[in-house]
């Protein structure tokens, strides 16, 4: 049933909405995962979404199995044992690529929400 | 899968979108389900969104089960045995209510794409 919904090609898909959040935080190197959740639900707080954990974890799965991005360990502190898991992009080209497509579907469900606000507003 | 994505509320959802839309064609005397589905694809078309049968009948099918609208038979022709089914307002205070909830979704998402736009293409 999910599959048959997105076929219609609605609006941009929260994953790849994720995915190029995602990047974009690496990229201005901020590699944490759990960072980058806590930074999106803050963020988009005011517009009631709350990316969950599951989601945010998906997209960055998605992203290491592309070869986008990859994974390292990091000592939480110097003289810790405790190891977190930060991000490094691994193909920057891919990166650009999924970027811009994320960047095209916001463009394209942007316009098509202003249609639909015209139109049952306007009547 | 499907339910734990929607419970983020990334952006509105389709069948929320299509409900708003059915009422408005039933108030603006375009009763036929057929064209409905026809109008919406029409419509949408520039947008990348093709919404399918499947989809449409489901939200008049949640429409008649929360007792907004009815449905009727009328014959095609005068002199013809072949029915079509058409769709009436059945209450018109829990019409509004939904146009009201799909135009408030619809302004929210708008605003949650602007932002992403200006995030991923401003930095």
């Amino acid at each position: 049933m999910n599959a048959k919904r997105n076929s219609t090609g609605f609006l941009v898909k929260q994953r790849l909405f994720l995915k190029a959040y995602l990047i974009t935080f690496i990229e201005k190197g901020r590699p944490y995962g759990t960072q980058m959740l806590e930074e999106l639900k803050e963020q988009f707080k005011p517009f009631g979404f709350s990316p969950n954990h599951a989601e945010v974890y998906r997209a960055l799965h998605e992203l290491m199995k592309e070869g986008v991005i990859r994974p390292d360990k990091r000592k939480l502190r110097e003289d810790s044992f405790q190891e977190v898991t930060i991000y490094f992009l691994r193909d920057s080209e891919k990166a650009q690529t999924i970027k811009q497509q994320a960047i095209d579907e916001f463009v394209r469900s942007h316009a098509l929400l202003e249609q639909a606000i015209e139109d049952l507003t306007d009547k």
